[in-house]
């Protein structure tokens, strides 16, 4: 339902391996001073000083993490960025660097990869991270995306998913579930598009969650946040597969218990009603839904006045003993083992 | 051919995404000083000291880079890493860590996935590189598999493809042409398969260059025996693609021109042997052939001494001015552009 049918279409193989790169990279210009070198030799090269150094890779492929017939390419591009910054975000580390490998179809004409590249390097330049290698190659069906993010931190400031303590409070930022309820709108409109091509989806009361879904941000402002607030969280993880999942790796690394109470899960009110449009339960969504790129941390007790009733932290449980268990305290007050049913991709 | 009717098929989703993951990399230690988290969080961490970092990243795709009918998954791992390796040591550096993605559909039962990470667990081991993330993920069609790997060197050792001057010797490591003569007996007898299944090919009389196409190595000898012999490189980048395609990156990069002698390129017996069987001209083999994985570089004239009658260094050839262009000069003493005929992975 985006296409352009008048869109110019230039064959990339009109162009080689090298001169594609080439097009694709040369608006790429690194930034931190932390680059030394960056795309067009045999690797690049970085000077972290005295810093410790993470990094995060992650995979996107067409037809199992993204449907072209909705998702912009600018805006994959963006979104492809986001989903790494988020997992160096979550080591409460700051991005500085990225490489961006691409295999596409020759179905694909150099302007699609051209729009792909422009969200990419909005992304970079609002993130700050350069772009400083990759590889781009065909392939025989679809696209894929392949990133790996670089960061640095001091080393007392890292936080592990794996330091949470029994008593510790359980925080996340924003709101959870809109990614996936944006996606269920987009699924919904395809659908009526198959149907009647000329129909104008009117998608302005799915604004909010469609921007969740298509272009999400990752929380930069959160390791900042804490580190004026003087919080070092005990645990931290991003949000990508679904909270339920999240807590449970936060829980099973750190040898801790946990009880999430429902009625504190963030939600937006644009996830309530459309919730009720749908008729799915909403807690269901917040708990299942994944890609919302939020981060969920653990702090201990006594950092509770240093958070209380800031707009971006909601508090939604708390830790306890291992041998107790991973529950949900329902609106009811029953107590409700939590499951994992985040997305599993292997599962199709 | 490779093809055992009898293996155990344990279906991928049987595990679902994390319990692959733990299952596959369960055996991954880390054995550097500088990987202080591998696997297991949202992002590694290392320390790398008052060294730079180098970074590279390649992606391998089933069907464009490699042929699951004659390709051992096992030996596929270990190609994977070692094309990555390759280009950080062509930087004079020594590789580090490395990140592994997969995307891999259905089809493949879980020990196919075991197979693959023998591969790559092999070439960590003897590399002494260590696994520190990755992402495993389904697709819809295919193997795809996505490596970054980090390296570290002091900064005045690293070599770029930019420093070569006028009047440098041009030098390359081991034999080329090898890698792709491999793959044409291979697909030869691809082809003698389809027709007859029953054939048992010998395959005695290539073991080489069929070992240079499936399990090649790569140069990690180079780099301390630069520093041993004392010269340091001005200018360097690995064969990946086609010793021409290389020599013209490094003139590009570097504005010089080149003049590579026929007669100086080695060749092992076997790719002699194999041009004269297929009756290619072993020239055109060595420099477009691709995948050999050998270094190429440049040093200055005073170093020829310190290099001279090395069993692993072969002169092919000089650096001229820019102006002068690049030049293959036959055996019969004509001289003929260079065109980079390497491998174009868009052209299909």
């Amino acid at each position: 339902m985006i296409e352009d049918k008048n869109q110019k279409r230039t064959p990339l193989s009109e162009l080689g391996e090298f001169g594609l790169i080439e097009h694709l990279t040369k608006n790429f210009k690194t930034e931190q001073p932390s680059s030394l070198k960056g795309i067009g030799d045999d690797a690049a090269v970085i000077d972290f000083k005295d810093k410790k150094t993470v990094v995060s890779t992650d995979l996107l492929i067409e037809g199992v993490h993204f449907d072209l017939s909705y998702v912009p390419l600018k805006h994959l591009g963006y979104k492809a960025v986001m989903v790494n910054l988020s997992d160096i975000y979550a080591m409460n580390a700051l991005p500085t660097q990225i490489t961006v490998s691409i295999a596409i179809s020759n179905r694909f004409p150099l302007e699609a990869l051209e729009e792909l590249y422009e969200g990419i390097a909005l992304a970079s330049k609002l993130y700050k991270v350069d772009v400083i290698g990759g590889d781009t190659t065909t392939s025989n069906k679809g696209l894929t995306i392949s990133i790996t993010a670089l960061g640095i931190a001091d080393e007392e400031e890292i936080v592990y998913r794996n330091g949470a303590n029994p008593g510790d409070l359980l925080v996340v930022t924003g709101d959870v579930g809109g990614a996936y309820l944006g996606l269920q709108v987009l699924e919904r409109e395809k659908e009526v598009f198959k149907v009647n091509p000329n129909n104008q989806p009117d998608l302005s009361l799915y604004t909010y969650i469609i921007e969740r879904q298509l272009k999400p941000e990752s929380r930069k402002d959160i390791p900042p946040l804490l580190k004026q607030l003087e919080v070092k969280p005990t645990a931290m993880i991003d949000i990508s597969d679904g909270l339920s999942s999240e807590i449970m790796h936060l829980c099973k690394q750190s040898n801790v218990g946990c009880n999430v109470y429902e009625d504190k899960i963030p939600l937006d009110p644009q996830v309530i009603s459309t919730c009720e449009e749908f008729d799915i339960n909403s807690t269901t969504v917040a708990l299942s839904g994944g890609e919302d790129y939020e981060l969920l941390f653990t702090i201990a007790q006594a950092d509770f006045p240093k958070i209380k009733a800031n707009p971006h932290l909601t508090i939604i449980g708390h830790m306890t003993e291992e041998k107790e268990g991973i529950h949900l305290i329902s609106r009811a007050n029953t107590k409700i083992p939590l499951k994992a049913q985040g997305w599993n991709p292997l599962k199709n």
